[in-house]
């Protein structure tokens, strides 16, 4: 029995959070109600805000609050480059990590038939469109390297040839500061079958 | 550079929650968008309306959002068993694991001279009253078994005493299901002390 109803709904509600259970979920209300209460009453705003405000972007189908989102509607960016991403975090992953300076296309999922999830779904129609229109030069694939990720970059691939777009891929091989003997077979034998020239 | 600066409010502010990072929050906060909107929405709510209305109950200082606690108001509650738990979570454990019908007492806290907290602080002046009027028999002191905790548990032993109340300790010893080879030498040594017969 606990002492407070809302604080027994506070925590059954912490736990729609991911990786959030019983336990856990007991220790953020204790810690937010002993000693963050400001910052929970922050989130509790925030999280309203951006659950009523985010939709998703038009062009590029990442979340947004505005029709476009700012990287679409950016006027810095390379048009010619379209970057086609499974979801909004692999995205900010390449943004955080490389230079890359081109526009972004999120599938939001890869193709999975047994799922019901299928070209449509992934707005694949639309990404076709974009690419017949002639603006892109190179789509990136930076799908995951899963087996549907592969499948979908497959796919991708095809819808770029036909639209006269040239289609790369994100390099597989070793990570760095990795250690060989570490390594998954899948992806050293990879590597080895891709070695490069050292050139200089 | 995100696509939303709501987003990015929304991962800023997850970041209260205790043991959240910058790649936990971005995860809950893509989550929550993609997948549990309404989870979200409910879980503002909770959070707000926690946050505004949850203060300490009067008797026993554990959260209540009404000025006497749940476990404090019940008439069904032996009031001649006190139990001093260091804090909410501590006394639900009890709560919890254990067929206790006494009363409780939560400190909010453990003695810690350095850090400024005294007998005050934990609210010990309402407890010696307590004690003193007469109605709790016996006080269960039930603080965690660290330097803190046993310091002060002697303290709230010596105000039992003087209010002649009994005062108890939990048992330490063996955990059930632990294996003697990895207890700690400490509890080891202490179980081995205070080893109790085999009666029957």
């Amino acid at each position: 029995m606990s002492a407070s109803p809302l604080l027994e709904q506070l925590i059954e509600s912490l736990r729609c959070l991911p990786g959030v259970g019983q336990k856990s979920a007991q220790r953020m209300a204790y810690h937010l109600l002993e000693r963050e209460r400001e910052g929970g009453l922050r989130l509790a705003g925030a999280l309203a805000e951006a659950i009523e405000r985010i939709g998703h972007c038009e062009s590029c189908r990442d979340f947004s609050e505005t029709p476009l989102c700012a990287i679409c509607a950016s006027g810095s960016r390379d048009r010619g480059l379209l970057c086609a991403v499974e979801s909004p975090a692999d995205r900010l992953a390449i943004e955080t990590a490389t230079g890359y300076r081109g526009l972004y296309f999120v599938l939001q999922g890869r193709l999975s038939p047994l799922d019901g999830i299928g070209p449509r779904e992934l707005g694949l129609d639309k990404l076709a469109e974009r690419l017949a229109a002639g603006e892109v030069r190179e789509l990136i694939i930076a799908t995951n390297p899963t087996v549907e990720g592969e499948a979908t970059a497959h796919y991708l691939a095809q819808l770029a040839r036909q639209a006269q777009v040239r289609p790369s891929r994100l390099a597989h091989g070793v990570p760095l500061g990795g250690e060989l003997e570490y390594v998954d077979r899948g992806t050293l034998a990879h590597a080895f079958g891709s070695r490069t020239e050292i050139t200089s």
